[in-house]
């Protein structure tokens, strides 16, 4: 009964009577499993033990909501409550990316829920735009931003052109990031729910040990404003795109046109855009994190699981959209195999030429430069920014590219790539 | 087999595969309906009729997809559909905006579903957010861009500077707008959709006839242009709130503030924000017309009603969000109930004191002015803008100093008044 727990409790007890007008009966909580009760919550007469294992083996028990995070300890309770026949409820992102294929083999067996909706951007419902609101499309991409810590950071460099450093210090003493911000950084987070979003957009299974993951710590702040300059914002997103070889799973910081809704969700918000081919693009926007937003999430998986009690458990949304015998084997392509368009930040020396020499290099590799701006006003150490934004090209020729232009006897350091994404 | 009926025949086609991975089966049209082949559709073997009533009471069909639009005959298809016992889904906002009570009654009576997710915001899946997706929540309001034919001639106003006759006839020549175009620009088109969110959202009966309901066609260039440089964007839209005493029930032009996603929302595209308790405000973005968006959502809410034929008609998603038998009656209040923030611009005759006149009148009926503007270099035959926003005041006493205004000697001509939103 941590933030998430003690959002729910209060939320299904605060809008009891307007759950139960909609789901047609009351949902009550028959027992919690907590060390410390949470001090937000007035749980009354609610039982309480300090042994998970009693709500799993509880016999007056429908559902167990599983809000305790990690892989351990909550698939023992997922496994034990799937195992003893009880539908369940969970908001673990981590859990459902990495061992999710084998937890909704064990509950279509036995013929119960697994719901997550809270496990991707929180009080947004996307999860059922995506197994149920577009299910006529055939769904090409899905583009997200899906941590609203990087969100946060991203969005301070801009607005007051602080560093990465200096504002995740900042989210750590307000508590948007953890003491630990490897997850939220690094984009690992982000790349387990990205990881759920691409199963359930092209019915592939859980693949998250193929996700390519890139945080936004080499960000820096003259990048955030160089991207500005040419018309870009700079997001940390998750994309999937099916292409004709596999699907494209990866999560990277990435210039979007400044006109975009995406590149305008500010601060710790989420939005998820989806790509379809019938509806075309479409954009969901809320609360990624949070007690009472997660909460929104858990207390609708739970009206849905009560709402399915007396379906056919053949006939019900399927864990991954699609049913499981019809999951595709579409591959999760390398990110080599993966063709986007470019911003690179060289340092050059200043000498004259070296915007000659870069041209040709790329020309000779067959990369188009999109635009081009050599920085003489921002001389460092006698080095001179020199920012390109490429047409598309395939990631392992502009591997290539760049490992030629580090080699250039005229450019200074590794050079700053990011990769780029018009998202029509 | 109108350009829906064949948008949504097809999608049913193409992504004939992907939708039976989905639904666990095919979904096969058992006969059309029509008068003229439509000759974007190849509709090989499929069997049609041109009675419409032969599919009404066709043994062989499980659901009818009423896509024919207006109140008469379409009425009497879903009614002739649901006494023979068959689900029905429909697209149809009027039908159901006006008639939905009597329809949903009629439903329930025979146990049989009637789904209406094409009916507001074409592709976007904000009924079924709405309806299951936020059902944790209790709702505070709804406000959304809801007619793309107006939003198309906002933007092109503020993008281009043109006049809402321009760019209506421009409309009118795109197929964007009607010959008769009075259903999307007077709003009326806006207050069905909106009837429907604020019922699902609320849990009230449909309630057309007491929808406020104000177009856009006074809106001038210039009014845009002072919205602008008042840090605001002018969009047309519905807004549903729930306050204590009852629903606002509204669809008018609005000032809203420019850096909000809502605002940024651009030509015939339509965006719903929703704000609930728990989750907070939330967006959903999307194409709200056209052939496939709209069959998107149809067939989506096939695949819905082929997994509920299986399931207990006293268990499934009501109608309208909440049981039949536990819907409020909380009424709907007159606009003139309603606070909001305005925008005012009057037309001065040049004289020293207008100011003071016009401050005196707002003060002396408590209305608070949040800023002003005078526009002298824009002075016209002697007449000189002046452009007020103020804070948040009960219409009905607007109203009232509306009308002290106008009785101005120093002011020439009606007052032009836009309410102002925030949309937090």
């Amino acid at each position: 009964m941590g933030t998430v727990g003690g959002g729910t409790f209060n939320v299904l007890q605060r809008n009891a009577a307007e759950i139960a007008r909609r789901a047609g009966r009351g949902i009550d909580v028959a027992q919690i499993a907590t060390r410390h009760p949470n001090p937000a919550c007035n749980i009354g007469v609610t039982p309480t033990t300090d042994d998970v294992f009693e709500v799993v083996n509880n016999p007056e028990i429908d559902i167990v909501v599983e809000l305790i995070g990690g892989y351990t300890l909550a698939k023992d309770v997922v496994m034990g409550a799937i195992a003893n026949g009880k539908h369940v409820v969970t908001a673990n992102k981590a859990l459902i990316a990495v061992h999710g294929n084998e937890i909704f083999a064990a509950a279509s067996e036995k013929g119960v829920m697994v719901a997550f909706e809270a496990s991707v951007a929180g009080g947004i419902p996307i999860i059922k735009a995506l197994r149920e609101g577009l299910a006529a499309n055939q769904i090409d991409w899905v583009a997200g931003i899906i941590n609203g810590t990087g969100n946060f950071i991203l969005t301070e460099m801009r607005d007051k052109g602080r560093t990465f450093e200096d504002v995740l210090a900042e989210a750590q003493a307000l508590g948007y990031a953890e003491a630990d911000p490897t997850f939220d950084v690094e984009g690992i987070d982000a790349a387990h729910k990205l990881t759920i979003l691409a199963s359930i957009a092209f019915g592939i299974p859980l693949q998250f040990d193929k996700a390519y993951t890139e945080g936004i710590t080499k960000l820096t702040t003259a990048d955030v404003n160089y991207a500005e300059a040419l018309g870009y914002r700079i997001k940390h997103l998750g994309v999937a795109r099916r292409t004709g070889d596999g699907v494209e799973l990866r999560v990277h910081p990435t210039l979007i046109p400044a006109d975009r809704l995406l590149a305008n969700v500010n601060g710790v918000m989420n939005a998820v855009m989806v790509n379809g081919d019938a509806v075309g693009s479409t954009l969901y926007y809320g609360a990624g994190a949070g007690a009472e937003p997660t909460a929104s999430a858990v207390v609708a998986d739970i009206i849905d699981v009560v709402r399915t009690l007396t379906t056919d458990p053949n006939n019900r949304v399927p864990h991954l959209a699609f049913q499981a015998d019809a999951l595709s084997d579409l591959p999760v392509l390398s990110v080599e195999d993966v063709e986007t368009a470019y911003y690179l930040r060289l340092q050059a020396k200043d000498r004259p030429g070296v915007l000659a020499k870069v041209a040709t290099i790329l020309s000779e590799r067959g990369i188009n430069i999109e635009s081009i701006m050599q920085k003489e006003a921002e001389e460092q150490d006698g080095l001179v920014p020199i920012i390109l934004l490429t047409h598309r090209v395939l990631e392992r020729d502009m591997n290539v590219a760049i490992a030629a232009l580090e080699a250039l006897d005229d450019i200074a350091g590794p050079l700053m790539r990011v990769r780029v994404e018009q998202l029509n």
